[in-house]
C-alpha cells in the first residue's frame, strides 16, 4: 500500500493533494496543518471531487501516528506572506525555522521512517535543517530545489525554439533562488549541446527568459502552485516507482556539506547516488557563490 | 480539435485549468480573467507544470476572440469575498451581476456559439440570466447547480453505509443553494431504493450530513474548488464525449420557466433531454418552493 | 508496493498485464506462463511498450517465489481452442483441470496470501475448484464470472435506449455460460426499475441482445480479450484501493455451497459481504437450474 | 473532434485500438478489416471494455466513408504469416503490395486528407509505396520505423546502466529492418555523450543487445503488439496535440529521395522539419547501405 504524507495545506499542499487524488497514485493521504480547519475543508473538498473520479484514496488528517508506515512525507509548511516585497525567499526563514522544529519531534514520533520531500522555501536550508534535526540519512531526506528552476529552463528553451520541452536537457544548479544559474554546459536540444543546434543563441537572455518566468508565475497570485505541485508529484512517482531517473534535486552532496540543486538519479531509496558533469569555469564559480548563500542561511538556523 | 474558454481565474477557474491540463482532456485553453496579471501568472505556472507532464495543451489567455471556434465556454467569474457572513449566495449577486453584464457583448462579438457552462454563484439565477443575454438556446447554457450536492448525497450516504459512492444513486433537486433538497424517493444503494436496502435510516439525519458535508468543505478555506472543478471536467468531458448521461444539473425547464437542478441527459448538443421522476408530495413542494426563492433572485436582475 | 501476478499469458493474460503496465497500477508484476518462450516474448514487447509510457512497472517473469509477497494473482491459463465449436465452455473443462492440479502446489510453496481472482473458464466451476486446491478461505479466491456479463447487459440496454451504460444498474446472476440470466427485477435505468423508465421494452428481446453481443465478440477472433481485461482490472483496482463497489462476480454461496455469478461487495479483503436481491419466482428457478449445471460441472472434476 | 481510422485489425490494430480507447485520446475510431467478422468481434470486445472505463470512445466499423474528417489513418494491415522463418521483412512484401493497392483507391475517395501512419512491414518501402500511390504530400505521409527501435535502444542501454530509459538519448537510423543502425555519436546518457558517462561501455556489445530485445519480443509470439502500439499511440498523441517532439521515425528524405528512419520533428502538420546531426563516416556509410536495401525493395513494387 502507498501512504503518502503531507504536512502543511496552504496553496502548495493542497494542490499536490488534489493532483494525487485525481490521478490515484497513492492508496491513503494523510494531510496535517496546524489549522484543523483547513485540514478539515481540505479533506471534505478532496472527497466530494472523488465521486467524480474514477479511482480512489483514503484521506486521514490531522494524525501524526498515521505517518508510522508511510513511504514519503512531503514537508510544505510554511507562510508565504512572510516573503518579502522583493521575492527574498530567506525572509520566510524565520518563521518557517519555528515550524520545522516543531514538527520534527512529532514526525520522529511517529515513527516514520520514510523519505522526506521538502518544498518549503527557502529550500535547500530548510531541507538541511530537517534533515539534522531528524537525523534520517541525508539519501532520505531531498528538496525539490532547482528541479522547478530546471523545467522552467526546458520550458523557455522550448518556446524559443519552438519545440517541446521534452526536448531540452540540461540542469539548473545551486540555490532554488536568486543565486542558481543555468549550467549551459549540459544543457542539449534534441540530445546536442544547445550550440550545435543553433550558434546563434543569447543564452544571458535565455537566462533572463527562465528567471522571467519564474517570477511572471509567482506575480500575479502572490504565489505558485501548479508547477510546483506537478514536480513534487513527479518526485514521488520517481520514487515509489523506484525509476531511477536523472534529476536536477536539491541533495546532500558530502564533498561540501551542503545541501544545493544539483544531478541526482532518484529511487525507491531517496537518493541513488549523485551525478557529476564537468562544469566549465564559470558555472564553477558560480556554484561556489551558491553554496555560500546556502550555507549562511542555514548558519543563522544553528 | 477540442478547444474550451474559461472566464475568471479564481480559485475554481484555476484549478478547473489545472485538472484540464494534468487530464490532458483538450487541447487548447482559452483562459481570461478581468486581472491580467493573474491570467498572466497561471498561465506560466499551468506551462511549468507541463514540463512535468505526459500530455500537452495549448494556453492562449485573454483573447474573446480565441473563443470562436471553442467548443465550450466555463463562466466562473465572481468574487467569493463578497458573499455574506451567513453564506448567502445571493450576496454575491450584486457584483456578479455587472461581471456577467460586461462579458456577454464580448462573448457573442467573439463569434462563439457552443455551450456555455456556468458555475458563478448563485448559480441557477446566474445561468438564467447568462441564457437571457446571450440569446442562445437553453439546452446550450448550462449550470453545474445541484450536480455537485448530489454528489455530496452520494459521499454522505456512501460513508453512512460503509459502501463505494459509486453504489449510490439519485438526485437533489432545486437551487443550489439553501432550498435545494434530497429526493429520497430517487435515491437507491445498490440499484435498490435506499429504504428497501436499510428500513432503519435515519433520512432527516442523512439531509442533515449532505447540507453540513457542503459547509465543512467551505468553511475551512472560505472556498470551494476541487469538488466544483472535478464536477465541472465531469460536465466537460459528457459534452466532449457526447456521453448521454444523465445527471442533475441546472437546467432550463419550459413548464415552469425556470433554472434549477434536477434530472437531464448531457450530451454533445448539451442538454440532449429532461428526465422527469415521480417526486412524492413532500419532494414537490419543496421543489415548488425552491423554485419561487430562484425566480425571486432572478427578479432583482430583470 | 503492489504487486500482482498473472499465470497465462495467453490474449487474456497478456492483455491484462498490457493494461496493467499502460495504467500504471501496480508497481511489479510477475507473469507466468508454462511456456517459458512466451513469457519472454511478453515481457521484452511490455518493456518496449514503457519507453513510451509516463509509467514504470517492474517485470519478472517465470518465479513463483516472487509470488510471495503479492496481492493478487489472476489465474487465467488455459487453453481456448479446446472450446468445442458449439462454444461449450464444459469442454475446456478436462485441460484446464491438469493446469489447475500443477498450478496450485506451487502456488501454495511460493507462500502467496493474497486474493486470487480467476478468469479462465468454465469460471464458476474453475475457481470453485482452485478454492477447494489451496484450501484458502472462500473469500479470498473470486471469479470474475457474471461481471462482463452483467456489462453486456448495461451496453445492450444503454444501447437500445441510447444513453450511456453507466446509467444502468442491476445484474447477472448464475454461471458465466449459457445457463446465466439477467436478474430484470435487479435492473435499473437511471436509478428507476427498467419498466417503470420505458414499459415498452421488450426485455425478452433484450435479454437476446445481451447473449448475441457476447457472441459477436467472440465470433470474429475466436477469443475475447479486452472486455474480459478491463473487467479484471477494475476488480484488481477494487481490491487494491479497498473501493467497497457492489458488483456482480463469482462468489462463493454458504447457502448453497457453490460459487455462482451474483453481487458481492469487493473490498481489500476479498469479498467483503454477499448483497441480497428480493429475486422473483422465475429468477429464483433460473438461479436453481443453473447452480445445478455448475454443480453438474464441479462434481466432474472432484 | 479527434477522429482515428485504423486499417488492419490484426494484433497490431487491435491493441492500437483498444489503448486508445483505455486512455480516451480520441472521440471516434473508424476500423476497417478485410474479415467483416473480425471487425464486428473487435467493435464488440471493445464496447464491451468501455463499460469497466471512464472515458468513452465512439466506434464505427467497415466504413471508409466515415475517414473524410478523420485527422489520422493508421495503416497496419498485412499478413504476419507471411514473414519468413528467418525474420526478412521483405517476404511479406507480395501480401501488402495487393492489400496497399486495393486500399488506397478506397482511401482517397473517402476524402480523406489528414496525416497517415503506415506501420506495416517492411515498414519505409509500404510507407514509400502509400505515399506515392495516394499522392498525399510526403510530409503527410509517416512511417514509424525506426522509432520503435530507438526505444529498444534506450530500454536496451537504461538496462545496461540501471537507470531509466528516459535519461537515454539518441536515435537508430535507416531501415526498419537488419539494416538499421545506432548513431552511437547521437546517444546520450543523462544529456551527456554515453562514452563520456562510460568510457569502457562496449557498444558492440550493446548494438547486439538492442538486436537481440527486438528478437526476443518476436520470438516467443510470432509478432509483437504492445511496443509497436504504444509507440503509435504516442505517434498520434504526437500530431493530435501538436507537440514538436523530434523522433526517429520513417520519413521522406529529400536529399536522398527516401522514406527511411530520421530524426524529424512532428507535429500537427506531419513531419514539421527534417533534424540533421553530424553522423560519423562509419554511420554514414551504415546509412547508405541502408538506403540502398529499402531502394531495392521499393523498385520491386514499381
Amino acid at each position: 500500500m502507498h501512504k503518502v504524507g503531507i504536512i502543511g495545506l496552504g496553496h502548495v499542499g493542497a494542490t499536490l493533494a488534489y493532483s494525487l487524488v485525481t490521478e490515484g497514485l497513492v492508496d491513503e493521504l494523510v494531510l496535517i496543518d496546524k489549522d484543523e480547519q483547513l485540514a478539515v475543508s481540505q479533506e471534505y473538498d478532496l472527497l466530494d471531487a472523488q465521486v467524480f473520479l474514477p479511482t480512489k484514496t483514503a484521506i486521514t488528517i490531522q494524525d501524526y501516528h498515521a505517518l508510522k508506515n508511510a513511504s514519503i512525507l512531503v514537508f510544505c509548511a510554511g507562510q508565504i506572506s512572510a516573503l518579502g516585497d522583493d521575492g527574498d525567499r530567506f525572509k520566510e526563514l524565520e518563521i518557517t525555522r519555528e515550524i520545522v522544529e516543531e514538527t520534527v519531534p512529532k514526525i520522529k514520533e511517529s515513527g516514520f521512517d520514510g523519505i522526506i520531500l521538502s518544498i518549503t522555501n527557502p529550500c535547500d536550508v530548510i531541507v538541511s535543517y530537517l534533515q539534522k534535526l531528524t537525523g534520517f540519512a541525508p539519501s532520505k531526506v531531498i528538496g525539490t530545489g532547482t528541479m522547478l528552476d530546471t523545467a522552467r529552463m526546458k520550458q523557455a528553451v522550448g518556446k524559443k525554439l519552438s519545440i517541446d520541452s521534452g526536448n531540452i536537457g540540461g540542469y539548473v544548479y545551486g540555490e532554488h533562488g536568486d543565486s542558481q544559474f543555468v549550467a549551459w554546459s549540459t544543457v542539449t536540444v534534441g540530445d546536442q549541446p544547445i550550440l550545435a543546434w543553433n550558434q546563434e543563441l543569447d543564452l544571458a537572455q535565455l537566462d533572463e527568459d527562465v528567471r522571467d518566468g519564474g517570477w511572471k508565475s509567482f506575480a500575479g497570485k502572490g504565489f505558485t502552485s501548479y508547477g510546483i505541485a506537478s514536480c513534487a508529484i513527479k518526485m514521488i512517482r520517481m520514487i515509489l516507482k523506484d525509476t531511477k531517473v536523472i534529476v536536477s534535486a536539491s541533495v546532500y552532496d558530502e564533498s561540501s556539506s551542503v545541501y544545493y540543486g544539483r544531478p541526482a538519479i532518484i529511487g525507491k531509496n531517496g537518493v541513488e547516488s549523485l551525478i557529476d558533469y564537468p562544469l566549465n569555469e564559470l558555472e564553477q564559480s558560480q556554484l561556489m557563490r551558491s553554496l555560500e548563500i546556502i550555507d549562511t542561511g542555514l548558519k543563522k538556523l544553528l
